[in-house]
């Protein structure tokens, strides 16, 4: 099951992807299901595996290019986003490995949906790109064991943890680069865990303007997303719609020799196999 | 005008402190106006002001015994912490100067009210108290200037940012140490801008068991209120009931020899004069 947060006709609303195809669009959920304000209180309710199984009975209410998508969850309590996961990534930013996963915080403002614009901000040059696979809570837990954790996500997503590099490196802590307005992309859908198949073999590919600058596989995580939840709910209670966003690959456009950074028209694609593709094309401001 | 967020009789509420002395209350301003969910709304509609004219006629409903405190924002959309902002902590943490201020995160979920536990984690030894002086938001902006930054504050509290000094050095990023449930100390209340008077001279006082480990005026922070304030809202845009906690003066319990860390039963205050103080036991959860 896909599931999407959305606007149509100004409303803000969620749903599910139906038909293939030509045929493809959504059901309004979020208009048929009114207490529910947003996807993320359908997780909170546990109530997607059900809900979700009634929904995909009915025909598409609007078709996908009648939507504005947005983040796939609009408002998360909480986004920890890994960093230097993947060791081509840790080599090509010159840092050590460490015997605990890096993790910094971006916040729900600095969002942005599938086909919305990523805003380079005036104050930067150095818009860089960061193919990603997030992972969307299900459960509330703390002190999660590793052996359990993935039974606490419902489902997976693209990420694109877009950063503002010279903001990020202002001190130690990255936050500011993390949370520029417009650079955080988060779509097209949560893909629920049970369409996914096989975690390792999630492939992320990412594309700036045709071009290919990144490509591995979820099984050369250095922390996988079990280690992650556990060491997250360590210290934090996990709950519905909170995000893990699990750290990108070798390739960025900071560490290439010269540096590629997005400005005004390109378009960077974060395709992730099989859950879709997020594509956002950039505007200055 | 202090402004605070509070549980009474099962109910969680807001209202302003009125009376003095042994005549000191709470009006209860949550129950008279369902209009506000909470204190944050109340910012948001830019109601402080005349709402707290209002309400300061009134008799109070509860003694201060009577509720339990809460933290004074309870759920700000973005906690934006400064590090190393005052010289005497950036030399006993053997940091250099930065040309801009250290920004890291802490989320809603690790705050405690005054007189809430404050919690030693299971997992840990090392936690670590940080006085320090909270401003709250109280109007929505980016790219604020310098020049005007003070307009968007509605008012100050005290803050003991709790650190877990082990979690927090296990990567470059401090978000493990600075998020543990229990640890972010917030209240007892705001005070409002206009009761401040001369923020220089806020001073912190930080007391463990009664015996002072930290002191220091407002006048010797690094990267003052105004500067925090225009550099946050560069990246991100401010909103009512967003706090920004401006830092701890030297003398945290880690750089002492021998380094002295908090456990079950410490009572450890946070006093900033003239705003109050924020008083939190230990408790190993």
């Amino acid at each position: 099951m896909r599931w999407l947060s959305f606007i149509h006709d100004a409303e803000e609303s969620f749903g599910v992807v139906v038909g293939s195809g030509t045929q493809v669009g959504v059901v309004d959920v979020g208009q048929r299901h009114p207490e529910y304000v947003d996807l993320k209180h359908v997780l909170a309710d546990q109530a997607l595996e059900e809900l979700g199984a009634q929904m995909s009975e009915l025909e598409a209410d609007w078709s996908l290019d009648a939507i504005e998508f947005l983040p796939v969850i609009t408002a998360p309590d909480k986004i920890l986003c890994a960093g230097v996961n993947y060791k081509a990534h840790m080599q090509e930013t010159g840092r050590d490995p460490t015997a605990q996963p890096t993790i910094f915080v971006r916040f729900a403002a600095a969002q942005i949906g599938h086909e919305q614009p990523m805003i380079r901000p005036l104050e930067s040059q150095r818009l860089d790109f960061e193919g990603e696979i997030a992972l969307i809570i299900g459960r509330t837990g703390r002190r999660i064991p590793r052996e359990s954790a993935l039974d606490y996500v419902a489902g997976y997503s693209c990420y694109n943890d877009g950063s503002v590099r010279d903001f990020q490196r202002h001190t130690t802590q990255f936050t500011p680069g993390k949370n520029f307005v417009g650079t955080g992309g988060f779509g097209p859908w949560l893909m629920t865990a049970d369409e996914i198949g096989d975690l390792d073999a999630l492939e992320i590919t990412t594309r700036l303007n045709g071009e290919v600058m990144q490509n591995a596989t979820a099984d050369l995580l250095i922390f996988g997303f079990d280690e992650l939840i556990a060491y997250c709910s360590t210290f934090t209670e996990l709950v519905p719609g909170d995000v893990i966003v699990t750290g990108t690959p070798g390739g960025v456009g900071a560490a290439r020799t010269p540096p590629v950074f997005m400005d005004e028209g390109d378009l960077i694609e974060i395709d992730v196999k099989p859950i879709g593709v997020l594509r956002n094309r950039v505007t200055v401001g």
